[in-house]
């Protein structure tokens, strides 16, 4: 066969992968904000197939003769890194045994279901044997795939390709003992916010309306995408063009709505922007969870929560929000939408202490997955750790180990990516500043060289580049967690006035 | 092989086919409810392979291999029902030549499109050389899938098998003249209601609160569907767990999403009612497009525009509906739900004169095919049978002859659906109404037996028996128009006291 009708067909190949990828997609997004609660099962058994012929298409001597034939004949960038990423894929999959992930895909399974109910019961010992389980897989998985020096780096580059133990290591303790001293001065300030100024009745449709205008702001279009309910806030792209967000409300509290959809927002730019060349190929979505991760916590910790912001877009706020935020001005708005208090719950966390919640995790994990502590005792350490960094002890398991997901989906070497984000998009943040006057463009709310420089410099890219290739060509230099030590002392300097 | 296990695996070829029509079925459902404007192209893609890979599973090797294989072996009445519709497909699909099967599906795409423009500029001449086209094809369709008498004959056994143009040639004549001749009367009556008494701004909010009360007196399952706006309304089932029903609103008049609800509730209540052991078989679906209509013109004509329906319901729906209804009594209120007016558009008319409509379009549609007629007359024909039926003469084609989509989709042999489903509607109300004080039922708000009723004699069946069987079964006798007849005339004589 000819060398350029063989591209032609792996293109075809990979098509039909992106067919079934965005079938499945959809039917994700139906599950978690539309679907009937007795339509969940059959509808289970469709997720099954597809995402079995998408695994199917993903490892197979087809494939890996494509990868094979055309990887040494191609000087075509985009498609020699597409078929660089299928190789990634197919060696992940290869190198497991196919009973070894079978057994995984089923614990994996009973195991989410398990961990709901022990959640619900607080009641760890039910969880305990699965999460057993599921570090063993985890370990196994890893030797397969291999590493260099810890064990826990083959399950890290899974999310964050280039990002090692040695890396986490050097940077998270530098972070820690700065937010720890902040939080320090913050607990010690004469400033107190008074949250329940805020905490008051606000309609959900009021909040519907508003965080709308706040997305049109940002660029967010909606045209290509649309915001609907849900009870754990995701956005999905189904394609470039249906980038669908999803988020939740509390009517008495609009923060949980409005800084949780424009995070959402951030996820569904980047998807929105990527370049329409990588479409039907697996380099259309963001370059890893930690660089899309960046982009969430950009809009929602850098613009959303800035002074700026709402210098712009308090008066709008007022418009939609009830009578009694009239007696709140800027100043003590701004005050209590930052408030830092140290809280069980991760998604709950303020700006400040979040990264310390994901450094318990990451510390967690990594000693299981090397074998320095057993799952027995995790409740105990959690406890210690979340004293040790936030002064605070959990009262039940539920509100301690139990609370995330990650691990009872055989998650591990995930939670790092929430903090590296947050330090991407920190130094991010930092070299936009060089290139523009980002506070006065918020303040006249004029987004739109801001979103147009993410999607030049990040977005368009999709997955055609890696993370810290990507993070190094925008600021110049590799991971540096100063510039969100900076930017969080600063902040909280300003409004608890140490 | 043993026999047994190539029935399960004949089982597992179906639910693969299965798999991947509730996967499409969901895309409709989201193209016609959800998806934003820019999205559409890139799904529709999607829906175009897995349309395919079904279309590929229906006629291929293995199928044929299936059928000749296992239908002599097999005693069991499902799985030989299930033989016997794969196989009427596998030869409906076969006996096309591929080529031919390409080229309408080229030309139905483009006519669609060009239906649209045709019909917004009132250009009849635009969409005349498609018209030309389907039916053509479907002439040529006609003759290699065979029949005994008319060759319109193989185009309503696709839609309606057992119907013959021989059986509605007997019908709609009987059927015609009694309406014309109610009309007449209808029309010399001093009674003349009103409508601009209920034409008052109804916010869709409370219509929707109100028609969901209405869907769950009628038992329809909101823990296995839902309810969703759209532009063109239609019941559409996912699986047995999840048939989900969409509506538009009118804010000035409220009869539009209450009436057209109803009629998706009934198509939806015999989807939730099927027998789950026909899941994941082409047998778990309506038994026609007729017994379908059937059930949506009972709940919505027999049901739900009924006196003693709106005396139990009236007092419900003035908590909801604007103030000024308060000035409207029940009996005000009944005679102008039940207004009949000759009118131009078929899917906005009344009760008496709708069937009237569908006569037009069999006629003309089954002259088309014999060759009697030829597509350049249509739009004269149209307006004269219009005037000779209804007494009016639509100003425009768009009005006319250009308003439905159905030939320019290339369905030939549809309409008569509507009337037949008409028809057995009030043929099964009669039978209905030997076993239960249905009015009193009904006045009562207890709809309970109704629903199960028509769940054990219909419903639960699917596609189990043929549709005259079912009727049959049902009202021990074949196809009698008269009981619509004589609902008409009684029903409409009450109201305009002739």
């Amino acid at each position: 066969m000819k060398l350029s009708d063989q591209k032609q067909q792996f293109k075809n190949y990979l098509k039909e992968i992106d067919y079934y990828r965005e079938a499945l997609s959809l039917i994700h997004w139906d599950m978690r904000t539309k679907i009937p609660t007795k339509g969940v099962e059959q509808r289970s058994e469709v997720a099954g197939f597809l995402g079995e012929k998408i695994h199917q298409l993903q490892t197979s001597k087809q494939m890996e003769a494509y990868i094979k034939e055309l990887k040494p004949n191609t000087d075509d960038s985009i498609l020699l890194r597409t078929i660089e990423v299928c190789e990634e894929e197919y060696e992940r999959n290869k190198k497991i045994p196919h009973k070894l992930y079978k057994d995984f895909m089923i614990t994996q399974t009973k195991s989410e279901a398990i961990w709901q109910q022990a959640k619900e019961n607080d009641d760890f010992h039910l969880f305990r044997p699965y999460l057993k389980k599921l570090v063993d897989f985890n370990r196994e998985f890893a030797s397969y795939w291999g590493y260099e020096n810890n064990i826990y780096d083959a399950l890290l580059h899974k999310f964050e390709p280039g990002i090692t133990v040695n890396e986490l290591d050097h940077v998270f303790p530098k972070l820690r003992s700065s937010l720890r001293s902040t939080l320090e001065k913050v607990q010690t300030s004469a400033v107190k916010p008074d949250p329940s100024i805020i905490q008051v009745h606000f309609p959900k449709q009021q909040q519907v309306a508003f965080t709308e205008q706040l997305l049109k702001q940002m660029g967010y279009d909606f045209t290509s995408g649309r915001l609907d309910e849900t009870v754990h806030p995701f956005a999905i792209p189904l394609n470039q063009n249906d980038v669908r967000l999803t988020t939740r409300y509390d009517e008495n509290d609009f923060r949980m709505a409005v800084f949780g959809t424009i995070h959402e927002g951030g996820h569904g730019l980047y998807e929105q922007n990527i370049d329409p060349r990588l479409a039907r190929t697996p380099l259309a979505t963001g370059a890893s969870m930690g660089i899309h991760e960046s982009q969430s916590l950009f809009w929602e910790n850098f613009i959303a929560r800035s002074y700026p912001f709402w210098e712009k877009n308090y008066d709008l706020f007022l418009q939609y929000a009830p009578h009694s935020f009239q007696n709140v001005d800027l100043e003590q708005f701004y005050q209590t939408i930052n408030e830092v208090k140290p809280s069980f719950i991760r998604i709950e966390a303020d700006e400040l202490t979040y990264p310390l919640h994901i450094m318990i995790r990451y510390e967690l994990e990594k000693a299981l997955i090397n074998e320095e502590i057993i799952v027995d005792d995790l409740p105990h350490l959690w406890n210690e750790k979340m004293n040790d960094y936030l002064g605070i002890t959990p009262p039940t398991d539920r509100e301690g180990v139990l609370q995330d997901i990650h691990w009872a989906g055989g998650d591990f070497g995930y939670f790092p990516s929430y903090a590296l984000g947050y330090m991407y998009a920190a130094q991010i943040y930092h070299t936009l500043s060089k290139d523009f006057p980002v506070e006065s463009l918020i303040r006249t709310g004029d987004l739109t060289p801001i979103k147009s420089w993410l999607a030049k410099s990040i977005h368009q890219y999709g997955k055609l580049k890696e993370p810290l290739e990507i993070l190094t060509d925008v600021t110049n230099e590799t991971l540096n967690p100063d510039y969100l030590v900076q930017h969080l002392e600063k902040k909280f300097k300003a409004i608890y006035q140490f």
